[in-house]
C-alpha cells in the first residue's frame, strides 16, 4: 500500500509566492497525515495562463528559487509537482531561454529521475495548441528535445525509479495533454508502461472546465488506466486562469483509478482538496477488458451537460474573477429583459443584495411592463435600485449632433448632420452604458456588467461602447436558449422563489430601441433564438466549422435540423422559399464575419462555458466576408430550381 | 540564363477568388514577357493570417480548387506559388484535417517535385510560433512528418527537379521562416544543398513589416547565397492581414540575391510589381567569401530605421485597412495636442481633407491655446471643422448621477453618489469619444480615430469608451517622442509646410481633464517621456522582457540609461533617491500590469511597426500586478543602505 495525498490546490496564475505557500501547507498536512505522497497538479508553481510573462528572465529564476523551496520541504515524503524547468545552456526556437512543462519529483530534498532521463524531471511531450491553449509558443517538448537529441522518443519515455521507506516503485509520470493522445502518432502511456512496468501512474493537469468535459475525462483516463492495468492518479488544480479575452475555470475533480478503471477515490469541483488515500500496488492479473466499463464521477453535480452544471460553472468563475480584480461591487443595467435579470440573480448570489446595484434607464421606447418588470426584479433580489432616464441627453446629444454646424474650409460652407433612425438608436445604447452606468459604476466604486448573451455576440447584435461593454461578460458563452434555462433554474434551484419575474421569462426580448421593438405589441429581436442560436452554434462551435456551404447543403439534403441540433420542421415553418432561407443565411454570415468581428476586437472579457469560447479560442481576423465558389454554385442552382 | 519574374503581389486575405485573379493576370502577364518561370509568395491563394477560417472545411476545398486554376495555367511557364496542402487522409494532432502550408511547383499543367518526396510540392519546415505567429496552430511541419514517417529530415529536404525547355534544374524551395534559421537546430537552406546541388534557391514568404526588418532580411539571405553559393530569389507580397487585435503591413521588398550574395534585383516596398529578370544559373567557382559583403537594398527609403521608414509604413498600413473594411470617412477628435494633429495630418493625406471631419469638443478645462490649435490645424490640413462643446451634457451627468437617488429596498434608505473629481474626468473623456464623435461619425457616414500612443497603452493613461476608444489605433505602436518626430517629418518632408502647428509641438502635452492640468501653466501628463518612453519600452519591447527586478539592479550598478536607450544622467535629474525612483518605477508597473491589462482587453486595433506591438504579438493575462523575491530583496538593500 502506499499512502498518497492528491493536493487539489487553487492555483493563482501568476503568484509563485503564494502558490508556493499554499503548496508547503499541504505538504505539512499532508506529512502530518502520515503521507509518503503528495501530488500537485501542472506549473502549481508559477500557474499556468501567463500570456508573454514567460519571456522574462527574472519571472523564471522567481519560479525556479520558489521550486527549490518545494523540494527542500520533501523530508520524508515524496512531492511530485509541476513547475517551469529551464535549462539556460539551450534555447527555444525562437531564440529564447529553453523551458519545458515539467513535473518535479523530489525526495528526502533531492530530484529524482535523471538516472534514466537526461534531466532531474519529465517534460511535457504533447502540447495542445487547440483551442485556448499556447503551449508551443513557450515550452519545449519531448517530441523536439527528441529529435534534437538524435533520440528516439520511445528512449526518453521511462518511468521514474523512486525509493520510498524501502518501497522500490516505479512511477509513470505524465502532464496532461500527454495523457488525451488520441489524435497523437504517440501514447506516452503506453510507452512508459512499456519502458517499465510501471507501479503507478501520475497525471499532473492544469485542465479547464468546459460543459461536459468531466464525463470525457473520465471515459480517457478509465480506459487508459484499464489498458495498462495499473492504478492512475490524476490531479487538477481548481481556481480561475484566462488569457486576457478568455476566463477559464479550473473545476478540479482529481480523480484516482485503479487498474479495473473504477473510480476509487476523488474530489469536488471547484472546492481545494487534499485528499489522502491508501493506494494498494501489489500487481493482480489484468482483469477481462470487456467487463470493465469507465465509472462517472460520484461528486459531478448530476449529468455534466445540465444547467445545474452551468450554473456552477458560471458561478464560480465569476466570482473568482470578482476576487482576483479586487471587485466588491456591481452596477447592472436593468432594462426588465431576462439577461439583465439573470446577470442580476447570478451577482445577487456572489456579492449580496447591498453591493448590486440595478439602474433602470428609459426612454419614451421603453414600454411600462419592462419598466416594471426591473422594478420587480430588484424588489425580488432586495438589490440597491434606481432610475435614471436617458431621454433628455438623447434628444441634447441629437439636438448638438444636427444642428451644430460643420464648416468646409475649402467651400466655406456649412453642412448639417443627419440623425437617422440607427444612428438614434445607438445613441441611446452608449447614453446608457458609456455615459450612466460608466459613471454611476466609479461612483459606487464598482464595475458594471456587460449582459451579452453568445448569439448577440456572434451576430454582433449590439452597441460598441453601448450594450457591449463592461468589466466582464459572465454570460457570453451561453446561447440565448441556455439563458431562459438558467432564468429558469435559478429559480427554482437556486432562489426556490420567483426572483426573476416569470415575465420577464415570457415577453419577448427587445432591445426596446425605437417603436419598431414594441415588446407590448409583441415586437422584439431579429434573431430567431430557436432556429439562429441552432445556426449560430455551427459556425462558432462545431470543431469543424460550418459554413454557409456546408448550411445550403444540408438545408438542400433536408438534413438541417438534425446536423445543426434545432427542432425538426422548424426550418421550413420559417421559410417559405429557398430564396427566403438564402437572404436569412447570408444576412446573418455577413454579420457574423463581419461588423461583429470588429465589435468583438473590443469586447470584454469572457467566461468560457462552452468547447468554444469568443476570445482567444475563436482566433478571427478582420477580413471581411466570403463565400466559396461552391456555395456561389449552390445558390444559383437553387434559385434556378424554383 | 533562366527568364524568371518575380510576382510581388498584394494578397487579400481570406480571399482565394480575388488572389486567384490577380495570379492569373500575372502569369498571363510574364508569359507574354517571355518568362520561363514566374514566382508567388507564401500562401498566396488564401492569404496567411485568416485566424481559425484554416477549421473551415469548405474554405480548405475552396483553397484548393482555386489552387487547380493555378496548376492548369502553367502551360509553357512553370508557376511556384504559396498555398494550403491537404492530406485528407491523415490528421494533425487537434485530430481536426492534416494542412500543410506548402510551395507548389506547377509546368505544363502538372505538380513537380514527388519523384523524391511523398507529396507534389513542398512543406513549410520551420515554423514561427512567436510574435504575431500562429502557424502551429494550424499547419503541420515537415519536421513533425518526419517524426511521423519515421524519417530522418535530411532525407526529405530534397530539391525540386524540373526539366524547363530542356534545361535540367534543381530548384532549392523553402517557405519564409526555413530561411531564418539562425535559432533552429535545423538549416533548411543548406540540407536541400547538400542534397542538390541546387542550381536556383527560391524563397516565397508572406513576412510582415516591422521597423528595422528590411536591414536584418538583406543579411540573413544574401549570407545564405553566398555561404551556398548559388543564386537566391527571395518574393514576398504586399498588402496588410491582420490577427483581429494587430494589424500587419507587408512591405514586399521581392529580392534577387547572386551567388556573391549580391542584390541584382529587387522590389520597391508596398508596391505591387512584376520583376523580370534573366538570371545566369552557370555554375561559378565559389568566391572569396571574406571579400563578399551584404549590400543593402536600393530601394529601400534611406536607414529603414528613419522616421522616413515608419511613416511609410504607417501610411501604407492605414490606408491599406481603411480599404479593406471600406471606411471612406474619419471623424477625429481634435484636442489642439500633438496625437490628434498627427492623427488628422495622416488620416488628410490619405483620404482628402474632405472626407477628413475634426471635432473639437471644449469643457471649462481647454485653454484657448489649445482651442486655437485646433482650428489652426484644420485651417492649415482644409479638414472640415466644427466645434461641439462638453459642458452642458457633462454638467447633466454629473447632474443627475450625483442627484437621482438609489434606494435601499431592505433598509428603505435613500442613497446618493458622489461624483469625485477622477470620475468626473472620466465622464468627460467618455462624453467626448462615446456620446459624441461615435454619433457624428454614424452620421457622417464613418469611423471615429484612436490617437493613443503605446506610450499611454502601456500604462492605461486613457479612458476606456473615451479617448481609447475607435475603429482604428494607427499610432499606438509608436512611443511619443516617435509622434514627435512623425509631427516634425510630415511637416518639413510631406506636407512642406507647417500643417501641424509648431506651438503643438512646443506646448506641454495634456489631457486637460482638469484645472491641474493647465497647458498655459505648463501643466501637463504624469509621464514624463524622454525617460519613460524608455523604461516602458524595456517592459514591453525586449525580447527578453524587462521585469522591476532588472530595472532596479541596472539602477544599482548605474547601467540604466545604457540599457533602456535613455539619455545619460536623466535618472540621477529625476528622481533624487532611490526611495522616489523605487516609486515612480513601482507605480508604473503596477498600472502596465494592472488596470492597462483590462483596458487593452477592450482597446481597438492597433497597426504594428515596431518589432513588438500590442495585441497578438503581446499575449497577456489580466493576472495583475507581481513583484519577484530578489525584487523585494534588492528594494529593501538599497531603501536600508540610503
Amino acid at each position: 500500500m502506499l499512502k498518497v495525498a492528491l493536493a487539489q490546490i487553487e492555483i493563482i496564475p501568476g503568484r509563485p509566492d503564494l502558490n508556493t505557500q499554499t503548496m508547503l501547507h499541504q505538504i505539512k498536512e499532508a506529512r502530518q497525515q502520515q503521507m509518503e505522497m503528495i501530488i500537485f497538479p501542472e506549473m502549481s508553481v508559477p500557474g499556468y495562463f501567463l500570456g508573454d510573462t514567460w519571456e522574462q528572465i527574472t519571472f523564471l529564476k522567481d519560479c525556479c528559487a520558489y521550486g527549490e523551496q518545494i523540494i527542500a520541504a520533501s523530508i520524508d515524503i515524496c512531492i511530485v509537482f509541476g513547475n517551469i524547468a529551464m535549462d539556460w545552456s539551450k534555447v527555444n526556437d525562437d531564440g529564447r531561454v529553453r523551458k519545458y512543462n515539467a513535473c518535479f519529483i523530489a525526495y528526502q530534498g533531492k530530484l529524482m529521475g535523471n538516472d534514466n532521463f537526461p534531466y532531474p524531471f519529465r517534460i511535457k511531450t504533447l502540447q495542445p495548441n487547440y483551442r485556448e491553449f499556447d503551449d508551443t509558443r513557450h515550452f519545449y517538448s519531448l517530441r523536439k528535445l527528441a529529435v534534437e537529441l538524435g533520440k528516439n522518443i520511445t528512449d526518453l519515455l521511462q518511468p521514474v525509479n523512486v525509493i520510498l521507506s524501502r518501497k522500490k516503485l516505479k512511477l509513470g509520470c505524465i502532464l496532461c495533454e500527454d495523457g488525451w493522445s488520441d489524435e497523437y502518432a504517440i501514447n506516452p502511456t503506453n510507452i512508459i508502461h512499456e519502458n517499465g512496468p510501471v507501479d503507478l501512474f501520475i497525471n499532473i493537469s492544469s485542465s479547464p472546465y468546459t460543459l461536459g468535459k468531466n464525463s470525457k475525462r473520465n471515459r480517457v483516463f478509465s480506459t487508459q488506466a484499464q489498458l495498462v492495468s495499473r492504478p492512475l492518479v490524476y490531479v487538477n488544480n481548481i481556481g480561475i486562469q484566462n488569457n486576457g479575452k478568455t476566463i477559464y475555470s479550473f473545476d478540479g475533480l482529481s480523480t484516482v483509478y485503479n487498474e479495473q478503471g473504477e473510480i476509487i477515490a476523488d474530489c469536488p469541483p471547484f472546492f481545494p482538496a487534499l485528499k489522502c488515500i491508501s493506494l494498494d500496488l501489489s500487481k493482480n492479473e489484468k482483469k477481462d477488458l470487456a467487463s470493465a466499463k469507465p465509472t462517472t464521477s460520484s461528486s459531478t453535480l448530476g449529468n455534466d451537460m445540465d444547467i445545474a452544471n452551468i450554473y456552477q460553472g458560471l458561478l464560480y468563475g465569476t466570482e473568482r474573477f470578482l476576487r482576483a480584480i479586487g471587485m466588491k461591487k456591481v452596477v447592472i443595467g436593468a432594462s426588465g429583459g431576462i439577461d439583465s435579470a439573470v446577470s442580476a440573480a447570478l451577482y445577487t448570489k456572489i456579492l449580496g443584495p447591498d453591493n448590486v446595484l440595478l439602474v433602470n434607464m428609459p426612454s419614451i421606447y421603453n414600454s411600462q411592463t419592462t419598466k416594471n418588470l426591473s422594478a420587480r426584479l430588484a424588489e425580488n433580489l432586495g438589490c440597491l435600485y434606481t432610475i435614471m432616464p436617458i431621454q433628455e441627453a438623447v434628444d441634447h446629444t441629437i439636438q448638438q449632433l444636427s444642428q451644430t454646424p460643420i464648416i468646409n474650409r475649402s467651400t466655406k460652407e456649412e453642412l448639417h448632420l443627419e440623425v437617422t433612425p440607427i444612428v438614434a438608436e445607438n445613441i441611446q445604447a452608449r447614453d446608457r452604458s458609456a455615459r450612466i452606468l460608466a459613471g454611476v459604476a466609479a461612483a459606487f466604486g464598482g464595475g458594471f456588467t456587460c449582459n451579452a448573451n453568445k448569439s448577440e455576440m456572434t451576430v454582433g447584435y449590439s452597441t460598441l461602447y453601448g450594450d457591449q461593454a463592461g468589466f466582464l461578460a459572465a454570460l457570453a458563452d451561453l446561447w440565448k436558449h441556455q439563458i431562459y434555462d438558467l432564468a429558469y433554474f435559478m429559480n427554482t434551484h437556486i432562489y426556490k422563489r420567483e426572483v426573476i419575474p416569470q415575465e420577464t421569462i415570457d415577453i419577448i426580448p427587445s432591445a426596446e430601441l425605437s417603436f419598431d421593438q414594441a415588446v407590448d405589441e409583441g415586437k422584439g429581436d431579429p434573431i430567431i433564438y430557436p432556429y439562429h442560436d441552432y445556426l449560430f452554434k455551427a459556425f462558432m462551435e462545431h470543431w469543424n466549422r460550418a459554413t454557409p456551404e456546408d448550411i445550403l447543403s444540408w438545408y438542400q439534403e433536408d438534413l438541417l435540423e438534425e446536423k445543426i441540433g434545432c427542432q425538426q420542421g422548424l426550418v421550413k415553418q420559417l421559410f417559405s422559399t429557398p430564396k427566403e432561407f438564402i437572404m436569412d443565411l447570408e444576412k446573418w454570415w455577413k454579420l457574423y464575419t463581419g461588423m461583429a468581428v470588429a465589435k468583438r476586437i473590443q469586447a470584454p472579457p469572457v467566461l468560457a462555458i462552452s468547447r468554444r469560447a469568443y476570445g482567444f479560442d475563436h482566433r478571427e481576423a478582420q477580413n471581411g466576408t466570403y463565400f466559396t465558389a461552391n456555395y456561389r454554385k449552390l445558390k444559383n442552382s437553387l434559385l434556378k430550381d424554383k
